[in-house]
């Protein structure tokens, strides 16, 4: 259950404090061009240390690609990428072997697998989402050859949101913002108050959660498999497995619940020989099929669980009571680094229905 | 991709106003006691004309089981369900054919399969949700053995909400509460309020939506399959196949988006011998995996996309501009007869899992 | 685990004795005309009856299409087909319902699943595969559009073979001559001397066995999916899942491992503009992949289990020895029946991988 | 489609002269004992150069466990496996880029694929066969706590064939008898001359093929999951994937279609207090499902497709007719590298099929 998709397949694989995490990307079709860098570039976005709303930790989270890509095109075989694991301290994890951590899969894990890597949260550990986004930028880069495109931004951090309605023809502009600012938000003005909400949180020992919302852009008409791989499910499903994700809606999703009818239907009109919708509540997908208007997702990313405050705990070992503090380095806010991992999500979902509907063909070399 | 589950897999096909719909549920240990009465109990939960508040038409939805029982136990076959379909009207969509209905998935349906059944809906009708019901009945039922009960109930309507937190030992009086107001909610003081709003709704030929909350207790913990078939993943795929169902959350879901690590976070504590958590923030979820706490999700539902006021369309055949007036008899509000809906699907989740996990054995025989 | 093929998905469902057989086809394309007698010609092909060398039973097996069809053409939704069981006569099995039948599946099914329908062999019986041919028989329709045909016949019975190479233009009289004698073999010499072989195992309460031959034409070079979904690995899982089917082999198969390889190879020409073999040793497969030349496949079928000679067996109520003589109204030789089953077994085959490859679009509307 | 199982899954991954080979292994339950050394013995049986019958080249084939083990035990996330490639010489094939070699997969790979890596037959090389070696290393030792055990050997080479019937007692007998020998036979008579006749063909630049006989010991009634994913079903599909083999047969296999049912039906009587059959020509399988005797299983594998005589093929590039001579450093027989293969199939196979049906618990920790 390691693995993603019906055609693009993507396994990850790799415990945090392990030799290296890895996946492998199967079902991509051949021809297409693919380079170490174009991998690395989204990477880089995800990896600690940006700056100071993320965890100081050096990971490098260097990538090969060990198959599939020959004379810089894909194979149409098994793509391997693998990053190798650096800057591994696990002696702080030692003393929480027995103490299961609040808001961490520590306990559960524990539960279920009897016999678990205690070092860094092993398998549960965040570290696995490096591979998403290793295996969605293979994703991006085959969207793009139909001129899909994929954007997300934090929405609301700390309770400070931003109020902006997507408009599909400035894309470009919104990449240049949100990568100029620490907490990747859409909004320049939000985003210094955001990011002193964050660091107020560090400085108390503290975290903050936020809302990342997510859009696709370009996506024709048709894609989504229903009744049961809708759009909708697969976007809800790819979502929610992000580690800190809770909760997810498509276009005004519990706005909706208060609406009316005659509110929240989007009405037809066509327009430059297209039908298209007035206005986009439905976030795009309609009976769980791309209707041609921009994807709007929107996770909720709950504050990290990883906070040097002391909580209460049990120790699994004498089954009585205890107390931590958890030192390492961690991120006071995830959402900054989640983004690209909530866009690499989103893309896996569309390459794989792409391919399954037949928008993307198997083979791109002629 | 009209199959659900992975060991315990459901198969829907149907269209709305075909001859029938049915399904085939595979993957059930062989031994479970099931009758055709366990089913069509849980249709009638969800079948038309039960109230004001619902679509009057007469949908009987009487459930026959074709294989995979003998001698009233299942037998560990494929178990096949058909319900014949009667009181069908089509004549009031013949005019819609080119003018696709706004909220629903005329219009993408055709984009995506060219030809469509316009009948009712076709296949994109909410009808199918009855196999969805009916399979769900047999999972409940498989669970059952295993001590998970499965329960959910309209928490707003309207914008009325309830506020009450679940309490797990009072699951029998909650299904009493239900079952006793249309509305299905678990306070009978709002059940009024709500209604009246579906009513007025009703009366303006507009619609409403709402939130409905499903719970399932008495889950140990270890159900989850990291790191894609998660469990509150597998839940958000599962609810969000819903028609009308546009926001999935877990526990606090998107309030945990302003919340303070310190206060998002569930301690732990030892209770009579058990680990368990002080608070439930988590929904019962962590690390994908369950913790043993109840597991609580919620859903926003759409209001209903059929109403009776004009709105503007399409004509697809000539691509100009058009007008609807939608006659047939719709539910103002969608919310009661999807609350079984929500129930059967988290239970087919929670059986498929428990299968995988190997909490319920293959066979039931002894 | 009663479902076939990636996205060309077929789940058969039903108990010999039960209500009903049916299955569901998932994943064919939208526009393909269809109707039931399309299927029901293949299915008068399987059915009992036919012949001498066929059991007498009046099983008369009328499909009925439930769902997926509309207007006469495929929705792209799921077919559900439906055949009612009639002239059951469960009475001759009372008796052996605790003596399970030497060859038959009556013991493991039993050690299997615990509870079984014992009526006529329950879900074991090879009325199970009346399913594989309707669903089949839509694959076929699909194939066409696409040039490819399939044919298969009796190329050995009772150790009586033929010895005739496939010729592709010939296929249409190939046709006649198998459908013009009851054991549908291509010789029209040897099929009296096969008949002979039967009738005479017949009256000695006896049965005999066989070699199907099964022939793809028209296959485009590039189908197979390796490394696991290998066009010879398909169709070898595809056919053993036949009852009685107990080898598989692909162009000479066996015959190969006595050759030498400069003999077993096929060496390459270009034929009008085209690469083909010279020989056609390997069955139209290289590497898991077609070669543009026909796909060869053989299977061995073992003799009909169902004999009325005294056998000895044991009696699981008591743990004993015991004896049994079959009485009901069995097969001879399950051959000539079993030619229209591992045709449709490779039209499922070929389907599912025509539509991964992307031969078949998902729709076929314009 | 480079996975293998549903539940005991298998993905592969490289090319033969890329970076490196590897595969990763889901779905094994936590707690199983395993060390590099455990998969590197079963690597070291099918590694090149290990006599004169086999290819010289010097691959080492060091497997690395990258993840999935900590401990010395499984965890249940992902085992990732990698092999570094060296002693890649790719020049031999500069020359074949655009002449597909006989027999090899090179042509039909280019035409499904457009874009192939040329060097050393790429992605289509049995080298791949290594990590289902390095995989089944690991079901082994799993169902090793079962009691199961799984053993093949060379039943015939060149024509030279072995006739001795398997006695489940002499087991370990038989593996020294097997490792004892170039060419891995169980006859130590026959062995001589089958490697004087793979010798006489390497002298002659050509190649000879053989048939290898799989038996799994131990396996108790109940495994196979019909009616599509039945064991002999699963075997064939297992067997037949891997390059080389040409035929798969269970038990009797062909040799049933010219038995009567008098002599081909098992019967069945009690042997210390347990249902047992007195002959096993269904080699251990009745309707789809083990029955408690050895599972026997045989396959036909071709003579190598690489030999040093002149071949007619074509010239991809002018499409005209041409002529090669294969340099490189060939296996002059398969079979007896292939044996481990085999077992390696039989082991995910049953794996597989013991997860599913609950023989092997997802957790081996207490």
């Amino acid at each position: 259950m390691n693995t993603f998709g019906k055609i693009f397949r993507v396994t990850t694989h790799g415990e945090s404090h392990g030799r290296a995490i890895g996946c492998v990307v199967d079902g991509c079709p051949s021809g297409l061009e693919l380079s170490e860098e174009d991998i690395q570039k989204e990477l880089d976005r995800r990896k600690p240390g940006q700056s100071d709303v993320t965890t100081p930790r050096g990971e490098e989270d260097k990538v090969e690609i060990l198959s599939g890509v020959f004379d810089g095109r894909t194979l149409g075989t098994p793509i391997s990428l693998l990053i190798c694991n650096k800057d591994v301290d696990s002696s702080k994890y030692e003393e929480l072997k027995n103490k299961p951590r609040p808001g961490h899969g520590d306990f559960t894990w524990r539960e279920k697998f009897g016999h678990v890597d205690w070092r860094g949260g092993g398998r549960g550990s965040a570290r696995e989402t490096a591979m998403r986004v290793a295996a969605g930028a293979i994703a991006k880069k085959l969207l793009g050859k139909s001129g899909i495109e994929i954007l997300a931004y934090a929405r609301e951090i700390a309770g400070v949101g931003v109020d902006l309605d997507f408009n599909e023809k400035e894309i470009a502009k919104y990449r240049d913002i949100i990568e100029s600012n620490s907490v990747r938000t859409i909004d320049p003005g939000k985003a210094k108050e955001m990011e002193n909400a964050v660091l107020k949180a560090k400085k108390d020992g503290d975290s903050v959660g936020g809302v990342i919302e997510i859009a696709a852009l370009g996506v024709p008409a048709g894609l989504g498999e229903p009744v049961f791989y809708k759009l909708d499910a697969s976007i809800a499903c790819a979502l929610m497995s992000i580690p800190a994700v809770k909760g997810v809606e498509i276009g005004k999703g519990f706005g909706l619940a208060a609406m009316k009818g005659s509110e929240a239907n989007d009405e037809f009109i066509v327009k430059e020989g297209k039908v298209k919708t007035i206005t986009n509540n439905c976030g795009g997908i309609l009976g769980g099929i791309s209707d041609g208007m921009p994807i709007i997702a929107r996770v909720a990313v709950k504050p990290t669980s990883s906070i040097s405050r002391k909580q209460r705990t049990v120790d699994l070992g004498n089954m009585g009571g205890a107390e931590i503090e958890i030192k390492g380095r961690h991120d006071p806010c995830i959402v900054p680094r989640a983004v690209p991992v909530c866009e690499a999500m989103m893309a896996l979902v569309l390459a794989d229905l792409a391919l399954i509907h037949g928008l993307i063909p198997k083979r791109l070399t002629d």
